[in-house]
C-alpha cells in the first residue's frame, strides 16, 4: 500500500513541509531511513541523522529547529513518536482488515454467526458457536460446539479452542494456542496407575485480553478458568484448570500457573516463572523471570526472585554471596586455623 | 442435556428424597449452587450449604442425618463424592461421543478406517494407516503415512502425527501436541556448521496415555521413543528422541526429558523440570518443580530437588541457609574481627 | 521399501561379501538385530556381536578381520558408521520425497508456485505468497500474504506462517511452530491497563535453518527478527521481536530469548535457558541448560551456568559448597563458640 505524505499528514493533524505528494510504502528507523519509508525524529541526540536520513518521509515535533535544509518531506506534529505509534497502528488495522466468510470453512448451520465476520479457509465452526460482529477467524481454527467469540475478536490462523469456552471482545488470540483442553487431573487407584478425573468446566476470557502463540489455557475441573479483563499473555504459557488471572496482569513467555491459583491485578511476570497450585497471589506483585514460587504472596506490590522465591533485594544479596563461596569458604577455613592456633 | 433426578439417581444406584422429575443440566459446587444445577456434600464441614444451597439436586451420603426440611431434591448414596465423579464421567462421555466421518476430511483410499470412528473436518488421514474401532480423530488432525490409532482413542483437533508413529488404545492426545517430530541431531563439520542426522525411527506411544495440550514427541534417531503404558504428561512438554518413558510416570506441565534417557515406572515429575541426555532414573522416583536432573537417580523412591538437583531434605536446609546468607557473612565477618582483636 | 545388498553396495561404493540378493528394508543396532534389517559394526568392542547378529546385512570397515564365518551379508567400506549415515539420509530423502498439489489445498490466484512443489491437503497459500522450485508445504500449512518459501525447503504439517514472513533455502520447520506472531509489546496507560504497541516488523529466516516443532519466533515491531544461516532450533522455543541469532548458533528445546537480543555465531544454548531483553552474546558462547542470562557477555567462547549467570566453573565451585551448606553452617556456630570461650 502506498500513501502521500498529505494524507498522512491528515491522518494525525500534522502539517506538510516539502512535497505533499512523495508517497511511502513502509516504515524505516531514522538511522537506516530507505527511499519509500516513513521515520520519525523524537530523541533529540537523533537530530543529526536527519540531514543524511534516505527516508522519503519523516515526523518530527513542531518544536524543533533545524540548522539547514533536509531532502525528506517533513509532517510536524506535537509528538512525533506518539504520532508515529499512531500511523502503525493504522497501518496494521487496514493490513488485517480482513473480511467475508471462506466456501472453503465448515460453519455448523445451527452456529450463529454475527456481522462483517471474516472466516477463513478450513476453519470449523460446530454447532451453537456464536462468532459476533466484526470478529475475524483466520484459517485452519477449530471453535468446538458451544463456543462464543466477542465482538472485534481475532483469532489467528491454527487457535483451537474446545467445547463450551467463551471468549470477550477486543481479544486476540495467536496461532497454535489452545484454550480448554482438559485440567491435569487423575486419581492414584491401588495398583499404582490413575484414573482420569472428567474435565467438565470451561475457560471465561474477558474482553482486550491477548493470548501469544502456543499458550495454552486448560478448561477447569468444574466451574470456569478465568482470564480476566485486560490480561496479556506472552507465547508458550501454560494456565491450569481453575486459574483466576487477575485484570491487566501481563506473563511473559514460558511461564506456568499450576491448578486453582489465583493471580491479582495489575501484575507483572516475567519469563519461565513457575507458580504451584491453589496459591493467593496479591495485586501488583511483580516475580523475576526464572522463579518459582510455593507460597502465598499477601502483600500488595511485592517482589520476589529465586526458586523458591523470597524477597528480591534480599534475592541479590544471598546471590552475591553465593558468587563468592569459594572465597567465603576459603575465609571460614582460614578463620579455623587462627582459632585452633589461637587455642 | 437435561436430566431428572430419577435418572440420575438410577445411573448411580441412589434412592431419591423430594421430587423425583427435577431437572439439572449443569454442576456446581454447593455453596455457589444455581437452580438447574447438580451438587454433592461430602465433607461434614460443608453440611449447613444444604440449608441454603439453590442447586436443584444434591448428593448426599447415606448416613448424613438432616435437622430440618431442605428444598433441593436429594439423591441418597453410599459415597457422595465417588458418585459425583461418576456422574461427570457419564456426562462427559455423553457429551464426546462423537460419531461419523466428515465428506471433508481427507482419507486415503489406502487407509484403513475401523468401525464406528469419528473423524472430523479437514483430518488429513495417510496412505497406510490405521485407526481402530471407537476411535475419535477431531477436525484438523494429520495423521501421516503407516501411523496406527488404537482402539477408544481420542485425538482432539489439531493434533500432528508424523509418518510411522504408533499410538496405543484408550489413549487421549490433546490438541496442538506433535508427535513423531525429528530428534534434534547435528553432527559438527569443520567449518562450524552442523550436518542433519537423518531421524528414522518412531514413536510408540503405549494403551491409556494421556498427552497435553502442544507437548511434543521426538522421533527416534534409529528404534523408538517408547511412552509407556498409563503415562500421563501435561501440556507443552517436551520429550527428545529416543526416551522411554516408564509405566504410570506422571509429569507436569513444560519440563523437558533430553535424548535416550530412560525414566522409571511410577515416577512424579514436576513442572519446569530439565532431565539430561542418557540418564537412567528409578523406579516411583519424585523430582520437584523446576529441579534440573545431571546424573543418573539410582534409588527407588529418592526424592530430587534443586538444579543441579539432589536430595530434597538436603535441598531444603542449604536453601534455608542461602536465604540467611548475608547474615550468615556478617557473622563470619564479626568473628574475624573478634579473631583478629584476640590475636 | 525393500533394498537388496548389492543396491546398497552400489550406493556407498562397498564390496559385497555373501549373498548380494538378501533384503533388508528397516535398520537396526549390531546388538538388536533382527532378519530384514541392516546394520553397522564401527566401535571394535562390539566385534563379537558380528557372530551372532540376526541383521540380514552389516556394514564393516575394510580393516576388520574376522575370526570365524558369519550369518549377515556383509558390505566392507572405508568407514562403516559414516557409510551408514549416508545410507539412513538416503533412505529418508526417497521416503520424504513428495509431490504434487492437492486439489483440497486453497492456493490464491496471485500466489507464485515453483516447479516440483508439495502441496498437501487444506494447506492455506495466501495473495502472494512465493514458494520456490523443490519446496514441500505438508498439509494444513497455513502462508500469509507476501510469505516467501525457499528452495528445497519444508514445512511440515500444520505449520502457521503470517504475512510477509520469508524463509530461505534449505530449511525445516516441524509441526506446530509458529514464524511471525505479535511481539509482545505494550505501553502501560495511567489507569493501569495497556495500550498494544502495532507489530508491523516480519521475520527472516536464512538458509539452512531447522526449527522444531511448536517453536514460536515473533515479527519484529519494526524490521525484522533475524535467524541466521545454520541456526539450528529445538522444540518450544520462544525468540522474542526483534531477536537476531548469530549463525550455525544451536538452542535446545524450551529456551526463550527475549526481545531484541543479539545472540553471536556457533553459540550453544542449553534447554530452559532464559536470556533477557535488549543484549549482546559474543560469539561461540556456551551457556548451560536452566541457566538466566541477566548481562551482556562480551568475551569469545565464554561459558557461563546459573540465574543469574555467571562463570561455569566459578558456578560449578559455589555449588558445591551450597550443597554442603549445612555443615558449613554448623562449622560457622562452633568457631563461634570457640571464640567465645576463647575470648
Amino acid at each position: 500500500m502506498e500513501f502521500t505524505a498529505q494524507q498522512i499528514s491528515d491522518l494525525i493533524n500534522g502539517k506538510v513541509e516539502g512535497n505533499p505528494e512523495v508517497t511511502i510504502s513502509y516504515v524505516s528507523k531514522i538511522e537506516e531511513g530507505k527511499p519509500g519509508t516513513i521515520s520519525f525524529l523524537s530523541n533529540p541526540l537523533y537530530t543529526h541523522y536527519i540531514y543524511n536520513t534516505k527516508a522519503s518521509i519523516v515526523l518530527i515535533n513542531n518544536d524543533v529547529e533545524l540548522e539547514k535544509a533536509v531532502k525528506p518531506t517533513l509532517i510536524r506534529v506535537e509528538n512525533a513518536y506518539s504520532a508515529f505509534a499512531e500511523i502503525l497502528e493504522a497501518y496494521n488495522q487496514i493490513k488485517l482488515n480482513k473480511s467475508g466468510i471462506s466456501p472453503s470453512a465448515f460453519i455448523d448451520p445451527e452456529a450463529r454467526i454475527g456481522e462483517n465476520v471474516y472466516i477463513g479457509e478450513f476453519a470449523v465452526i460446530s454447532k451453537n458457536a456464536v462468532i459476533e460482529n466484526n470478529a475475524k477467524i483466520y484459517p485452519q481454527v477449530f471453535l468446538g460446539e458451544n463456543v462464543r467469540i466477542g465482538t472485534n475478536t481475532t483469532l489467528f490462523a491454527g487457535v483451537k479452542i474446545y467445547s463450551d469456552n467463551i471468549v470477550g471482545g477486543d481479544c486476540i488470540i495467536h496461532s497454535g494456542a489452545v484454550i480448554g483442553s482438559d485440567g491435569f487431573g487423575f486419581a492414584p487407584l491401588k495398583n499404582g496407575s490413575y484414573k482420569k478425573i472428567a474435565q467438565i468446566g470451561n475457560v471465561v476470557i474477558e474482553d482486550f485480553v491477548e493470548i501469544g502463540a502456543n499458550t495454552t489455557i486448560d478448561r477447569a475441573t468444574m466451574g470456569s478458568t478465568f482470564i480476566r479483563k485486560g490480561v496479556r499473555l506472552d507465547n508458550l504459557i501454560q494456565i491450569a484448570h481453575n486459574v483466576d488471572l487477575g485484570e491487566n496482569t501481563v506473563i511473559s513467555a514460558q511461564t506456568g500457573i499450576s491448578g486453582s491459583t489465583k493471580i491479582g491485578k495489575n501484575c507483572l511476570i516475567g519469563g519461565q516463572v513457575g507458580i504451584i497450585n491453589q496459591l493467593t497471589i496479591a495485586d501488583e506483585v511483580k516475580i523475576a523471570a526464572q522463579s518459582g514460587v510455593g507460597k502465598n504472596i499477601t502483600k500488595k506490590g511485592e517482589i520476589v526472585q529465586g526458586s523458591p522465591a523470597f524477597n528480591f533485594i534480599s534475592y541479590k544479596k544471598s546471590y552475591v554471596h553465593f558468587r563468592n563461596f569459594h572465597a567465603i569458604k576459603s575465609k571460614i577455613d582460614e578463620l579455623e586455623k587462627m582459632i585452633k592456633s589461637n587455642g
